[in-house]
């Protein structure tokens, strides 16, 4: 115990030395959607490894921006391969920030920058508790491979196959990711999965070309009448999902996720309140949790087709377009699912094609893993109060393929605030949660070390997703 | 007949003055959606029916651009109601054009020019017959009230209220209006009636933003499906419209509608061709004359909502927005559809909105009018051959408002060829369609001249469309 306390008290004393360092970070922009900056971003984070960590650092090329792999010094006992990503959210529109987006500026315990929140102050934070405790202990309490990616935002393309390939050197016991937010009351949370991702498009075609409404209104089929069928015979009026086999092989949550989902505190009304929401999506009698953690969506992202302009225009559209995706659950799979959306479309929608966008598997890693307890006791030592257990995260990481290449349970222990506006002018991190976030990433490498290594590294169950 | 004769002949001496006349006229930009040139075609109008006619003519002044009516003077007989627009639409795109669109061009036996078919060069054969017309004969062989809006482009919004206000000055025996295409043989058409027309548009709002698939994917409700499910709910599959009430009082052809619809000649397989189609819209076992004549359509004219740029963004839209039209057959009426819309859209249709565009009623003369008997003998001496006859133009015209404000049997009588490309880049009208207009035009006149006075003026079923 008292290990970690003489951590705390440095880090305490460092603490505005760490604000200072996570500043010069964000200053350098690294957008991987417009290539800028990235190859400087990533000198930048291997240079912290090598110099705090002692790491051995390699950026090894992939077919888009570089990973950047550290390899602390061998000690005995487990390995933790901690993932993060040093790229950002395009900051458009820059007019919307308050300050400039790569000039960090702090206001009101609040740090405000690209990146603070998405991921740069979350995996900076690891950086600083482990040199913490490198120089507290002169070691640290367990083997660490630091993976950082640059393509996070951009969908991860270059990750699996990156994995495939380093296999052997990417050896591990479990994989941290922090990335995300802290519940919205601000407890800690680990969170054992995260729902899939398989975006489409839907392409109706009837004509040649737009016809006049009235002098072939009846006569020439109208794309968009085509693509709304289409549409409405995929996901009926009461929200259930009606293409065929989509839902075959779902798998109901195990008895551990039911019951950490139907204690998982949600406050309805606030996210309602924020939305502007008059009701729940369809079906209406739906736990809120199952919602995010058991059930699948199928989104339209986009809709377009004809005259959008001011005004009317008399015209039948011959072209129209959906743009959706689906999050998928545990037992479904991205190909099972296009699969069975190119059979459904060929049979129930004339003049409509579907055209398949990224796809990204399921991660679930199972609640009573024998890892979990070490991080529980870690934020516990870290925050004073047990993390929420969260079964499954309604959005997507690229975790799953950990889970299938390596083989290694994935757990997310996020450190930003509820409101960190990722993706969104004004992004920002509190000071305190940052804070939390280094004195949290320091439990967790001494609890680690502490539990030695687990003698049933991986149960099956977490490689099947 | 010699009468007519002597007067073709005139027509045959002055044909290449008449074309020169016109290309004057089309020289003259009118474009009623950007208020260019207005006022000088209006008075241009007005001019050749006082220098040519000698008719009394007024401009007047309406809430929008002004409306020029002539009068005859008195002869005994009847009294033809000639209507027409001096406006034209917006030339865009300009640089689609082969020869600038108000620098008349004769090219390949077409006078290409914005105005050469819709509206001004048939207006402008009527003019030049009723000149032959009053040389030949020292006055013209019936009375005749010349009026030409300049709104028709942009919806007429003032028409009704002017023949309301103006009524009496309007007496009349019946409505001749040359406007739209001869048939695609080349074939002279009477068309009894055009469908009517109902604009709306549908708004679906879910929330106050829209938000990330994945974090609130299954809790907030998509306004793209609000609007799909909304849409899916007023036309089947099947085609068939399935609004409540839509189509009560719908009524079914009269016995010589029928029988004029069922040997109307119609290329399918050149409209197919021509559009590139594999199928006509649904119901597919509907004959093609009766989808154009006696069935509604619902068209959706664009259809907009959440992210429609490249690649895919993960986002739940919280507003889309349909714009519609639908084409009213006999028995249906605007408000009345609307109101069975709103009903629809109230019971059916979560967080939608119906918001309600123009409305044009139905028109619809009987195929046995005993007019009608004086136009077909009159198309004959032209032409030497019968004319075919439309009970109903799909697309819809002003011509209800003479009906219902006037109570007075509307015919129209096309001069224009199928491929005049009106409202499209490179406009144009077939030198021989203008010639033979011209030559129709004067023999309607004598025609309706010589039936004389109609005893029973206007039968009461055209009152009430
Ligand atoms: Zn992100
Ligand atoms: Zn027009």
């Amino acid at each position: 115990m008292s290990d970690l306390d003489d951590v705390f008290a440095r880090l305490d004393e460092r603490f505005e030395a760490h604000l200072e360092l996570l500043i010069d970070y964000l200053r350098q922009p690294s957008i991987s959607a417009q290539n800028v900056g990235m190859g400087e971003a990533a000198r930048l984070a291997a240079g912290h490894l090598v110099d705090r960590l002692g790491m051995e650092v390699e950026l090894i090329p992939t077919a888009g921006y570089p990973m950047v792999l550290g390899k602390s010094p061998r000690v005995d006992g487990p390995t933790v391969l901690v993932y993060g990503h040093y790229d950002v959210q395009p900051p458009e529109p820059v007019e919307a920030w308050t300050s400039p987006p790569f000039s960090p500026q702090v206001r009101d315990g609040r740090l405000y920058a690209r990146g603070a929140g998405d991921n740069k102050g979350q995996h900076f934070a690891h950086i600083l508790a482990l040199e913490a405790l490198r120089e507290t202990h002169g070691r640290l309490p367990c083997n660490v491979l630091f993976l950082l990616e640059g393509e996070e935002e951009v969908g991860s393309p270059n990750l699996r196959p990156f994995l495939k390939t380093h296999a052997d050197a990417l050896g591990a016991d479990l994989v941290v990711i922090s990335d995300g937010p802290l519940h919205e009351s601000g407890a800690s949370v680990i969170c054992f999965g995260n729902r899939g991702f398989l975006s489409f498009e839907l392409h109706a075609k009837t004509a040649r070309r737009d016809a006049h409404s009235g002098l072939f209104g009846g006569v020439m089929p109208n794309a968009a009448w085509a693509l709304v069928h289409a549409l409405a015979s995929m996901r009926d009026r009461d929200g259930r999902l009606t293409v065929e086999g989509l839902l075959d092989g779902v798998e109901p949550p195990a008895p551990a996720e039911r019951a950490a989902a139907d204690i998982f505190p949600v406050d309805v009304e606030a996210v309602q309140r924020e939305l502007g929401l008059t009701h729940l999506d369809q079906p209406k009698d739906r736990p809120f949790a199952d919602r995010l953690m058991f059930h699948p969506t199928l989104t339209i992202n986009g809709i377009s087709g004809g005259y959008a302009g001011r005004g009317s225009k008399a015209v039948i559209p011959a072209q129209a377009i959906a743009k959706c995706d689906i999050r998928l659950v545990a037992g479904m799979e991205p190909e099972h699912v296009f699969a069975c959306l190119e059979r459904h479309v060929a049979r129930h929608a004339e003049d409509v094609e579907v055209v398949r966008g990224q796809g990204t598997p399921v991660a679930r890693t199972p609640l009573d893993h024998p890892w979990a307890g070490a991080l529980r006791e870690a934020i516990v030592r870290a925050r004073g109060a047990e993390p929420l257990l969260q079964p499954m995260l309604g959005a997507t990481l690229p975790t799953a393929a950990f889970q299938s290449v390596l083989g290694l349970p994935t757990f997310l222990v996020p450190f930003a605030n509820a409101d960190e506006a990722n993706h969104a002018p004004d992004e920002n991190l509190k000071i305190a949660c940052f804070r939390d976030g280094i004195r949290t990433a320091a439990a967790i490498y001494v609890s680690i070390g502490a539990a030695g290594r687990v003698p049933d590294p991986v149960p099956q169950a977490s490689r099947q997703v």
